[in-house]
């Protein structure tokens, strides 16, 4: 399996994507906010969504039209969540009447999201104007627009694709993304599509998905927030010819491998682009009893307010690391734990046997100083291990989430 | 009930204490860092601590301490927490000998608590040289001393006393504790050190702690983390002569409640005085099926980074309320919820049946410029109710948690 330089949900076979500035917001004139992203045939589709009660109205019309394991398009915009207002189902379903119309597809194989403030009813004539003007625009290099027009607080676009191959045929899989504040572990995520040329039914996909999602969307935090329109979706056309794969046998392994490979480059990416953020984040765990100790105290670090701050400011604060592991309900023997630091500038371990241990700090402000930290934490009482991707508290986070609604 | 004015921990009869700058800290040259309570004759004890595994080895020494229900005094000290130490139980078991030696009592009947950076070995020197001079310094009137002796990042003393009456006994109950970052609700608490001179039995004392503490401090946070060292202890001398409570009677009661308006008193002031805060945060929830529901609720508003951020801004942002009440986990009807902001300025009905209704951003901002902001969630679906208190998340809190250490 290898990444493909510039890779985007337009990366397999027979799919189209455009985006265009339709201002969702009335304030926004310049940045692309809706897309559409299409499969030039219908795809078995499987999809995971937020476990928030209070849900975006797109969401509920999409677990509608998905129903049936079958979709072909994506219609999506940024600037207006489309959450908790009145008429929010009815406009939902507009945008993918419309996105149907000038498609010529079932307006029922239409996905639909919506990602920004929350309350705040949806304008339906930019997409009422602007959907003509997208169906012009689709194309296969369409991707890179798609994924910056679902863009909010995000400062990067967030796409990647991958190829392998899949009983002798090359199969590419490609996905956008959108960050970057309201994102807490285990939902469904943010809003992210996913799409394939591999031929794979619905159920075989719905497991690969929940594999993927487990070791990677749902392992990222940035404020603890769960957000209310947590959308992620997977397509697949079958145009690479492969024979469709139905049961989880070798075939099903390789591309539910490659899936979760996909999605954690994805999720790093998000944490990198948390708000505000100017570090990435990884929490490793070794050593732990089972798979879910392991996962637990992953994501209690990664989660912890005070070691997101410290890590802002490189201060090798291990005691606030142990101090999140501690109550992190895991099953953990505090006196086995040790704790390091690591970056691409070195490594520095400051925690053994759960107490503190000479170091250098300025070798650890070095090693903390790097835009990438991984905080190693071997849990020394077993065989399991985790990942948690997250980011830096810095003031830019709180800058941007005083004043999100102007 | 009333509260007294400059009401402390040696505001009831027959309580003594001190506070002095002994450098447990090598940088700190001028902060009282080192307090000692103590009663003239000894007390029924009651505690609770921190749910964290990882532990300051003064709880273990506490927890053993007063296991027979009986205590004296307490000392006590900020700039280290003395966790995740090797040799921490031997430092605190010597601070409780310092402390029985220069008080003339049994060290058993010592509780000791520390505050301050994790992880660092505690200097007993400072201990060794202060324990003379604090036992000198002992006076009615030094609650205040003690006060300010157990701050960290605090930047206000918390202390507060109540006077009620007790089967015709004028009854005096004090209180001081520190805050003000690694806050989490469900806690012990941070450090707070209650003495009463009523007589009530250790048993007593533990169920009016246990009552007190469920609707005061456990039901504030704020940064989300749960420190390690979390102690809150009450020490009940008798010297106001009532006849001592040992069962659930009408006497209890009085005394319970008396309690519990002592510590939601004092869960504000730490609230308000949260690491950075501008601004206190209560979010009363009403109409909720059952008391936990209604906790729960009110407790992932005041939780979430985006309501406190929001908050910062003066952002009448009712969305994230709303998000943060859907991913709570309660038994929650989103269709029945109100939302509505107050303060001293004014209320603004912002959300009625969980969609948005028009409002006025203007006065909005008004109420929300007040630095005490009650957020009212109503789920209009039952008869429970509660509060949890909280504080706005600002650029001071990512300062003072970037460079902690130093």
């Amino acid at each position: 399996m290898v990444f493909l330089e510039n890779g985007t949900v337009t990366s397999p076979l027979g799919f189209k994507a455009a985006g265009i500035c339709a201002g969702v917001k009335p304030s926004n004139t310049t940045k692309k906010d809706i897309a559409l992203i299409v499969s030039e045939k219908p795809c078995s589709c499987a999809a995971v969504f937020t476990r928030n009660l209070v849900k975006s109205s797109a969401i509920t019309v999409t677990q509608r039209n998905i129903a049936d394991g079958t979709a072909q398009a994506v219609i999506v915009n940024s600037g207006n969540a489309n959450t908790c207002n009145a008429d929010g189902e009815q406009k939902a379903e507009r945008m993918c009447e419309l996105a149907a119309e000038v498609l010529g597809i079932d307006k029922k194989d239409v996905i639909v999201a919506s990602t920004g403030v929350i309350g705040q009813p949806l304008p339906i004539e930019p997409f009422e104007k602007g959907a003509a003007a997208l169906g012009k625009l689709l194309s296969e290099n369409g991707g890179t627009d798609a994924a910056e027009a679902i863009m909010t607080t995000d400062t990067v676009k967030k796409e990647a694709a991958v190829r392998f191959t899949l009983g002798g045929k090359e199969v590419t899989m490609g996905a956008v993304a959108k960050g970057s504040g309201m994102i807490h572990i285990n939902m469904g995520t943010m809003l992210s599509f996913i799409t394939t040329d591999a031929a794979v039914s619905a159920p075989m996909l719905k497991l690969a998905l929940n594999e993927a999602v487990e070791q990677s969307y749902n392992m990222v935090s940035v404020d603890g927030d769960t957000s209310t329109n947590d959308t992620l979706t997977v397509m697949a056309n079958g145009l690479a010819g492969n024979e469709e794969i139905t049961e989880q046998n070798e075939e099903f392994r390789i591309f539910a491998d490659a899936m979760t490979e996909l999605c954690k480059s994805m999720a790093k990416k998000l944490a990198a682009d948390g708000e505000g953020a100017t570090k990435l984040l990884v929490c490793r765990v070794l050593g732990a009893k089972t798979v879910l100790d392991a996962k637990g105290v992953a994501k209690a670090v990664i989660c912890s307010s005070l070691v997101k701050s410290a890590m802002f400011g490189s201060d090798a604060n291990w005691g606030r690391v142990l101090c999140a592991v501690g109550y992190s309900g895991c099953d953990v023997d505090v006196k086995l734990i040790d704790v390091a630091f690591k970056s691409k500038a070195g490594v520095v371990e400051v925690c053994k046997n759960g107490a503190g241990i000479d170091f250098s700090e300025e070798i650890a402000k070095k090693v903390l100083s790097e835009n990438e930290i991984e905080i190693t934490v071997n849990l020394n009482d077993g065989e399991c291990g985790a990942e948690a991707y997250g980011c830096d508290l810095t003031y830019d986070y709180v800058k941007i989430n005083g004043d999100y609604r102007t």
